[in-house]
């Protein structure tokens, strides 16, 4: 994972991994006995151990940029991992795309069961927002109920959720001979994936009480990285499978989804992660100079990385 | 519905009842064109026309106890029939309960599909914070993130959620030949359907900024009008059989749950669900007066209705 980080991006994602997972930890519910047991695990199952914690390190990068103290960036990047967890169980549901395997492990629906999957989803969500309005995320409610909205923003019927209605109703168009457009996939995943990383960033600047001209760089820096990571997604989809399975196409071409490599070419996609990425880390470091390092480099681990 | 209503109440009914509805109408997204139009109209599917807005009705009534604007009280409300709707999309699914109809509609996994009530349900979830996270809710940002704690706490793995989950573990037990004891179940529905109603009865003295006295007797008042509530089901389960199919026990006995009716007979459930009533309506005449009688006449109300 950490193969295309420098060595200082490296030991922030080690770092920050470590924090947030310790965060994690203390924040779910104890798994209790009785009959919650079951619901207590999965929900721990479901968001410990997980992934490269991305979201995680964007919302504690950003608030180390205005002195946040960490006991309190790790609380809000604890929730965001909680609602990205929720929606990868929601997600890999039967009804939905119907996924065995997360990460190398069956997802919470095979290794629990479908309504324990529902429920612990339900609840790492309600959750998410208990760790946000708490005096320990910070003292002040405003800052609180801002980063309450703003995860409901960016999480909702007008952020992720959204996005994923917008991908069902993508799959009808697909099969009815009218794929999506560029432009129509850059808006699904603006809403899907992009919603949840522009409030990652941003939220360092909500603790850290920074004003609009700091919130709006982040922002636009996190939907430059959003889209490079999702342009790199389907590189990686189709330079995988290339060369596993020897064929010129990957899973998601196959399963009849539009990607950006089918819309635009294998070049231009290339082209096309590198230029947001560059465009994000100038972004950075003209508004904010060297301390946005390690957010410089994160934008050119997405589109570099190898899984 | 209105029959057993005193006429002071039938009227708070019809009042709040249609102007929550006007509320959710406002606050829940429009039907935009586009990708999400089904995910926008199953979250109104779900959520408008629905029940006797009982939640609805206490967080009103309990706001109107301190004075609260109804512009704000009305807000509340609805969050929390948004996060009631939410929690009946994801009982009914296939994986839950498995229910066809609702209130004599097709559920939403029926009337839509069950990937769009998934994502319904997540989407009111959201909503709902949203809502509370709001200075038109309170102009006071600690209100705001008190809402959306006592909101968060009464809905989560150790609300709600973890009632949900403790009921499905209960299934597990009945079919094992071990059903929950009375104290076992009354436990169970204080967190499945209990949580949620003490929530919107103090959330009138959240909204008032009313101190922890007029909260406590406002929370115990809607624990045993809760446990009331629960009763009266069962009664009406087992008495709506009884007419009906003529036989002595209803569906949920049939279908192997253990019941309050069952546990306790027939008299002794119907007479603790009266001295529940009792106590809830003398706490609030001797805490609050004459001023609460909606609310006494709503304890009354739940134990005599028909339906």
């Amino acid at each position: 994972m950490s193969e295309q980080a420098s060595p200082a991006l490296a030991a922030a994602m080690q770092e920050v991994g470590a924090a947030v997972e310790a965060a994690l930890d203390r924040l779910l519910p104890p798994v209790a006995e009785g009959g919650t047991a079951k619901l207590d695990a999965a929900m721990r199952y479901a968001s410990l151990n997980g992934g490269k914690r991305l979201r995680a390190l964007l919302a504690v990068a950003s608030s180390d940029l205005f002195g946040v103290p960490r006991a309190r960036s790790l609380r809000v990047a604890a929730a965001i991992e909680m609602l990205h967890a929720y929606s990868l169980v929601h997600d890999d549901l039967p009804c939905m795309d119907d996924d065995d395997l997360r990460r190398g492990k069956p997802t919470v629906h095979k290794a629990f069961d479908e309504a324990t999957a529902v429920l612990a989803g339900d609840g790492l969500q309600t959750q998410a927002f208990l760790t946000l309005a708490d005096a320990a995320t910070h003292p002040d409610a405003v800052v609180q109920a801002g980063l309450v909205a703003g995860l409901a923003q960016a999480s909702g019927a007008r952020g992720m959720v959204g996005g994923q209605a917008i991908d069902l109703a993508a799959e009808d168009r697909t099969a009815a001979g009218q794929p999506l457009s560029y432009d129509e996939i850059a808006d699904l995943q603006a809403l899907k994936t992009g919603a949840l990383i522009r409030f990652s960033a941003e939220a360092g600047a909500i603790l850290g009480g920074a004003g609009e001209p700091d919130r709006a760089v982040l922002r636009e820096y996190a939907a430059e990285l959003g889209l490079a990571f999702q342009i790199a997604d389907d590189l990686l989809d189709h330079e995988g499978s290339a060369a596993e399975v020897g064929k010129a196409v990957g899973k998601d071409a196959a399963a009849g989804k539009a990607t950006f490599v089918g819309l635009l070419g294998l070049e231009p996609a290339r082209a096309k992660a590198r230029a947001l990425t560059n465009s994000a880390k100038s972004r950075l470091a003209s508004h904010f100079g060297p301390r946005s390092m390690v957010l410089q480099e994160l934008a050119e681990f997405v589109i570099t990385r190898r899984s």
